[in-house]
């Protein structure tokens, strides 16, 4: 069961630096946190920033009351100074970052945080999990957004994923560009639209094909989608016409080699009336497997664990790091995971034309003058402790994502490896 | 914000096969569900069962109150009868499996439902959300925990995944031999140990080095580890020493190369008197870089990323098919996705030595002679929808996955890809 205080999804190290702050009066000095990616995942060529919104609420939520504390004084976390200093937690400071559905590039500063230490150390691994797992799941979604090309996409990899997990990548994948979730609950958090029929275990409860199907099309109508390939595809397909009659919505092909599948499985019902039946596939499906199939008379896709588990990419590796302290930069200088220090803005170049050109990664007084078709990249999203008023809806992200892709150079949509789509310059 | 109610956590297709298999009264008639792995992921030599004890409570919370009632009403994802029947919907039926910290191979019964079709069927996305996830995770902790022979292990993960996962994560890496985590929420909801004492960031927020140690030290106690790795390292431990005296309980070096380096840090602490100061590593470990350091001078391994993406293979890919109907087996047959009909059984053959042989999976009535050093492999878990008394806890879990490991033939324990350890042989 989840509390819904967010305060303990937290690394024991915040609270013990906290403490140690807290002891020697560095706890209140003024700090700047950058969250960035030093790179994208291996031969990726853009991200999609994901979970912001998800972030915002969590933070609200972040509190310790009774419950929280007296499991840290049990544990024997934190001394009772820090646990005073924990009962009157509330994020108090100013937060700005990458919008959901923008895209991002290695060293982009998708969120800075403006804070006390003590304020801000404390948030490191919750906006590093939501927004690590969020972007990771929306980054592979976009692509296989791509790769279908406008063909409805189906989300359905639940069962492949921490079950709260699940959830969120419902909603980043509707971010991305999805049309569909299978996820009940994604459906009611945020209000997705969800959908589903029947599985192979509703044909084999059954005496006979013919009685699952007759039984879903009595419930579910003849607009429903029938599961053809229990036994044998080519008698299915029969059997779901004669039972629905030429008005069967769709038609799903679970498992076998779907293109050539649905080839055939579009002539037969070409040839028995059902024209406009549509026809949905599924199974072990990914970008690519995708991406093959755009020559083939396929309606719609079902995409589960290749999209959950990031396709090869299942974190987004970025980093919450100290950028400044008193209006000094800071930066860690003993090894090849060096950062850049001071609190950063960016920008990115576009032509004319409205593709995209380059990541510009500021540091604070160096910000070059914005051309004409340049634009910044971070919004605000926290003042003083509080989100900031209307913040992007999910299908404002949606459209956001949407046209952020189309301005990406055409070789940034290739889905093969590659270098970024656009490079960063830091100033 | 987490419901309590776990009955959303499903695949909107479950919920519209139930609602026709109550029109064609269908819905009552007992079967036996099954999960299991058809193939273990890509070269693994087995798997780990995690997750069976966070799914029985979840099981218990799979109920349809208001809440979620009317959501399903406004999505118009059922209609009437349904929401009716969901509204006395509790589990009534038996569950079998194998237990947390066994070892599984392909085609493991790993959990066996019976139950009228409506009871059994909503629960399948649920079960296999939290199976996929928290098996994979422990499979790989596994590995690494082999890797490590014998040091500790801290998970420190979280930030890379979903935050709620996270925690789950944690729970298994220690059923697996991890000896703490870096994860606060696990501390509490688990009762696991958890550890941290410092990120770069609290160095960095100093006016020094030494005044960040100071400040650790007074607060922490000499026994705590120091992170000298922010700026030059062997700066770093010449000033832990000397802020913490030869009594420092350990360093972490996070970066770089840690081989050589713990070689360098051994020596210089022996140098200067810490002989007895522990050193830890962290920075993109996995099990292959656990095992090439196992000739280092180090006492233990933090591992983040690697652990929590399940090192390659993020999910279990289990899945959960409905094997018997009214007592006779069923079984999609279409393709190569086919399953074995009926109800199964399992059993261990091991040799007189103790090392395991051969996996053996039977339908019903077909059981072979258990041998006197064989043993079976499921146990009962909910009787009549009550969770069963004495379940194994987390640390008995913890000793029969440490005693199973032992008794994988040598080559089972190897971490470059090849077959599973043992056969399964189906009867």
């Amino acid at each position: 069961m989840t509390s819904t205080s967010t305060a303990l999804l937290t690394d024991h190290y915040e609270l013990t630096m906290l403490s140690s702050a807290l002891r020697d009066d560095t706890a209140d000095r003024p700090c700047v946190f950058e969250v960035f990616a030093r790179r994208l995942p291996d031969g990726r060529r853009y991200g999609v920033v994901g979970g912001t919104a998800r972030l915002l609420d969590a933070i609200t939520r972040f509190r310790f009351d009774r419950a929280e504390l007296d499991q840290l004084a049990a544990a024997d976390v934190v001394d009772e100074r820090t646990l005073a200093w924990l009962a009157d937690y509330e994020f108090t400071g100013d937060v700005d970052g990458y919008p959901e559905g923008e895209l991002y590039f290695p060293g982009s500063p998708i969120l800075t945080v403006r804070a006390p230490f003590a304020t801000g150390v404390v948030l490191e691994t919750l906006a590093l999990s939501i927004l690590n797992h969020d972007s990771a799941i929306a980054s592979a979604a976009a692509r296989m957004v791509t790769a279908a090309n406008g063909r409805r996409m189906i989300e359905m990899g639940s069962r492949r994923t921490h079950e709260e997990a699940a959830v969120a990548s419902a909603r980043v994948s509707y971010l991305a560009g999805f049309t569909a979730t299978s996820n009940l609950e994604a459906g009611r958090r945020y209000g997705i639209p969800t959908a589903g029929t029947s599985a192979h275990a509703f044909t084999l409860l059954h005496d006979s094909e013919a009685a699952a199907f007759q039984a879903q099309v009595e419930q579910l109508g003849a607009g429903t989608t029938l599961l053809v390939d229990t036994y044998d595809i080519t008698k299915g397909i029969q059997t779901a016409v004669e039972v629905a009659g030429p008005e069967l919505g769709a038609i799903r092909i679970d498992s076998g080699d779907v293109g050539p599948l649905a080839r055939q499985a579009r002539e037969q019902l070409d040839a028995l009336g059902a024209r406009n039946t549509k026809i949905v596939v599924s199974g072990d499906l990914d970008e690519y497997a995708i991406a093959a199939l755009r020559a083939e008379p396929v309606d719609a896709y079902g995409v589960g664990t290749s999209l959950v588990t990031g396709s090869g990419a299942p974190t987004a590796g970025m980093v919450y790091k100290l950028v400044e302290v008193e209006g000094r930069p800071v930066a860690k200088r003993s090894s090849h995971k060096e950062s850049r220090g001071g609190r950063k803005g960016a920008l990115r170049r576009y032509r004319e034309t409205g593709t995209a050109i380059e990541e510009v990664v500021y540091t604070e007084g160096h910000k070059p003058a914005l051309g004409e078709h340049d634009r910044d990249l971070q919004i605000p999203l926290v003042r003083a402790g509080q989100p900031v008023p209307d913040l992007p809806t999910i299908e404002q992200s949606r459209e956001r994502l949407r046209q952020a892709l189309v301005s990406v150079p055409w070789e940034g949509l290739k889905l093969s490896h590659g270098e970024p789509a656009i490079p960063t310059t830091f100033l």
